[in-house]
């Protein structure tokens, strides 16, 4: 989908014309200036605003560890529990980190505190206290980066395997959008359902399902042979699609991508992936949720005890 | 627009029922398999599709620079070329490129050769020669990071300044999609207008103006005080949204956001923005546009000459 990857902006010459009537609905005609009058509807409608910034005084926990993550179970959050597990699985002691709860639904990314770490008010963020000042990340991608290159793992040094590792880093950044906010809005969660936009989004997803498994035809992993944070970015949003987000799986013929299924699976049965998963979780089953986590012994509890214990409610 | 950018994605309990009398068409409900035989239209229809792979042989032609540089002057190439021409302009005579046109709308990026170097097939893509085997790049983002990397500059070495070049680079990749891909397609592109994805991605465009604007009023930079390739990848996509991208500034009210506004301009004069804004480029008057390029000197020479000299047609 050119229209929607390379989204050529090129100028006034390039707006098309249309007739009213065949508008949606039927002689709508878009305002001279556009107002938060008429917002956009759906699920999320209550936290979706035109403008940034805190609506509330809200101070950020601060743990015991360095590491201090502000997220919750999305795609975008599982990918910094992944890695950070997997961190710890090697033996990286500084990877300890608590991980606080964000409901964006309660709109806790618009608290103060949040805000502060991140403007832009989404989840995840991070902060880094092992230096004076502390350092502030945001953006899943930005925490990927920032965590490899503090440990040293899962983005290969050479020119090649780095340059492959980005690429792939950031295709999932820019192509995810159509995924989420595209296909999943318009499928799964608009308040009505739109034709145009759901076979425009349906379709770009589907290439890029298309894409995914051309390439793991021939590669173990996203960067060649080796596992890297390129895989840890693609694997919470397109095995999500291989497996049950959205309800999208016989619509998008899901079957078809044999290749990426083998990746999906192979990643799945990694022992940090599993834990990075339930981190911050609010759906699902109790015994996939850990709602906060401040040590590792935290996966072995009593999850459903834990989160009464500190106050949490269960979603 | 927090279903639009962190996209909770949280498997089928989350999937919203909708009365089909309400949907758009009315009566329209989603196939049980979507099949491609109801493809979304608009100015691009015609190369969008579910699939990926090339649909015709065809080298990719090579220059006498390391650096090969295949693209197309919308928001995404340019940010390659200005990062380019400020790297030569700080005297780094390894940055000299050779940029080929590869006309989207031709459907120049399924060939065979530039999907061998982004099976993604968008623009830009970039090839160093300079190492053996060459280094193959796709994404902006991962092409402004290696040259960065490559040169030693526009992105800090320093944690913090690293962290907010990164931060910021990375909200750019995930953002711009709502931009382009959203409220550019709906607004501008799209055959019919419809109200819904409008106001949807208008209230996200307009957020996200929000948040640079913000950010803006505290700082020079997006960075802080340096210039970096976080306002390289910004300013093609924020910076044509301020001044004339698809005829949506009335629209937005964009003359909200002044901080934003210093910025651009600020930018705008750089003579390393003017050229690699330039380059590649398809529209305006003759004088903006240099169709490829091959040495700093296709910057002097007429370029009216120079494009029918070397085979190219005005678009």
């Amino acid at each position: 989908m050119q229209d929607i990857q390379n989204k050529p902006c090129l100028g006034r010459d390039n707006v098309a014309e249309s007739d009213p009537a065949l508008n949606q609905p039927a002689g709508y005609v878009p305002p001279r200036v556009w107002t938060w009058d008429a917002p956009s509807g759906g699920q999320f409608a209550n936290i979706n605003r035109p403008t940034s910034g805190p609506t509330h005084n809200k101070a950020l926990p601060v743990g015991d560890h360095p590491l201090q993550l502000y997220s919750m179970g999305t795609p975008n959050g599982v990918k910094v529990t992944i890695l950070l597990e997997e961190l710890l699985g090697l033996g990286h002691g500084g990877a300890e980190y608590d991980a606080w709860m964000i409901s964006i639904n309660a709109g806790d990314q618009f608290g103060s505190g949040f805000v502060a770490v991140n403007p832009n008010s989404k989840i995840p963020a991070l902060v880094d206290h092992s230096l004076d000042p502390a350092v502030s990340l945001f953006e899943s991608g930005s925490i990927l980066f920032y965590l490899a290159e503090k440990f040293g793992e899962f983005l290969p040094t050479d020119p090649h395997g780095r340059a492959k590792t980005m690429n792939w880093l950031m295709w999932q950044m820019g192509s995810a959008p159509y995924v989420g906010g595209g296909l999943g809005h318009f499928y799964a969660y608009a308040p009505f359902k739109m034709e145009y936009p759901i076979n425009r989004f349906a379709m770009e997803t589907k290439r890029q399902l298309h894409v995914l498994d051309t390439h793991l035809a021939q590669h173990e992993y996203m960067a060649g042979d080796s596992y890297t944070i390129a895989d840890i970015a693609i694997y919470p949003w397109y095995g999500n699609i291989m497996r049950d987000a959205y309800n999208c799986q016989e619509f998008l013929s899901v079957h078809e991508y044999t290749h990426l299924d083998r990746w999906v699976s192979q990643l799945a049965e990694r022992p940090a992936v599993q834990r990075g998963r339930m981190v911050n979780r609010t759906f699902g089953g109790p015994e996939s949720q850990l709602r906060e986590r401040h040590q590792a012994s935290d996966f072995e509890t009593n999850r459903e005890d834990m989160v009464i214990a500190r106050g949490g409610a269960r979603v």
